[in-house]
């Protein structure tokens, strides 16, 4: 572990792994389009939504997005790292009421470079919604 | 334009470009660590964040990709098409008060397939804090 | 009345009584979580909060606690007093959608010491779910 | 660890102790007010509380008290322990832009009981704003 409470680049081992999970709400889809901006009426607009083939309001991708973050930034491999890169597949809509897993899992550890790739997953249930990739830099113990 | 007021594919060219800019505040931080769950002290805590590399709190990366998310869902392309990827590249820390700028380009329209390429960039300022690349699914005339 | 529009020590007599009552919303458990950084799982993670014997997501303690606190900011004793301290017992579980009431009531005036004690009670419908004691100190008239 | 990644109460032993941080910011206590429905001059109106003994706005104590909710909800004794009671005495004001440093240290572990007893204080710098008691029930590994 290092000062924050993160883990060090020689304590990372491919097949980490460490998830959080979070019910979308009505409230998190407003909120995010008010702090993102992204105000497209699939997010916020019941009655345009119903007419698209989403059938509905669906949540923003980048909330979702979010909560791979927040494996990332609190539990692997936790504060202390920088965040470089991620890659994200949007699979499948998110919708209200759902609640999405987000799973981390160390894929590639470039102890020279103090790099990880970890694989990102975002799931409803047994559906995939996000499969990504994330790049981070950790500090090493010397 | 389609019905939602987004481009149809055949109406997309290469070159073409859109923006939204948000001046990035302590409360879009405190929301969206609370939407995302990532509670990084980084976020959230200025005392730790001081004495690390970035000299206090710095705003989350997915928050300024929302803003990415802002461009593709209501100028370019606009609703009615579907998100499909996105890549992220953080390139430099994005601070509390600073205004971000997402601006989209059209790279590689493909018309078959009815998908387009954009290209998506973050600045601050002239600094470049993201850099990436959007995937979308589009709509045609017909 | 002092100033401020609260009470003066000496017009506080036991049996005085005030109330505020709220909603509690799904947006309230999503925001309390963000603003205190309590992410437990039982407040956000519905498909968890199923399986434990709270059998749902049940609202922050601590929220309904600031209820208590709204009735002493603005209604009795009310702004000009200084909250000194607070007792709470968690009796019951607060679900989203319960509307809760605060109650509280004047037990005990101590004149020189310019303290109020007072009883604060929540209820859901005829439930008690918080029950404590407010300790204040108050400005005189003279 | 029980299966929600708390602590069994045979796991507690006194002296264990845990901390969260977070710097109080306006927007937190925008947010508090709303949530709570305390709006108290004293939190809301910076003209007013310039002329009281405080010299300018003070956070909510209950959202000073959400920080102590935080580390027992989420670090120790952690998901699924019930939150039995609380006290507080608000020793000295939070200001916003100040960090607040939560920290529980258990006291008392009564294992026939299945309860713990925790001391909670809450520090901005070397100050104490918030001293109290914390009282949960935990499961046990049988």
């Amino acid at each position: 572990m290092n000062e924050q409470g993160g883990f060090h680049i020689q304590d990372l081992k491919p097949g980490m792994t460490a998830s959080v999970a979070k019910t979308v709400t009505e409230a998190d889809v407003v909120l995010f389009a008010g702090l993102s901006l992204d105000i497209n009426p699939l997010h916020v607009d019941e009655d345009y939504a119903r007419t698209t083939q989403f059938k509905g309001r669906i949540a923003h991708g980048m909330l979702s997005a979010g909560f791979i973050s927040a494996v990332l930034g609190t539990k692997l491999p936790g504060p202390g790292c920088v965040y470089l890169g991620q890659t994200l597949k949007f699979k499948a809509p998110v919708r209200i009421g759902d609640t999405v897993v987000a799973t981390l899992t160390v894929k590639e550890v470039l102890l020279e470079k103090k790099r990880c790739v970890l694989e990102s997953i975002c799931r409803v249930g047994d559906k995939v919604v996000i499969e990504g990739e994330s790049t981070l830099l950790c500090t090493s113990s010397e």
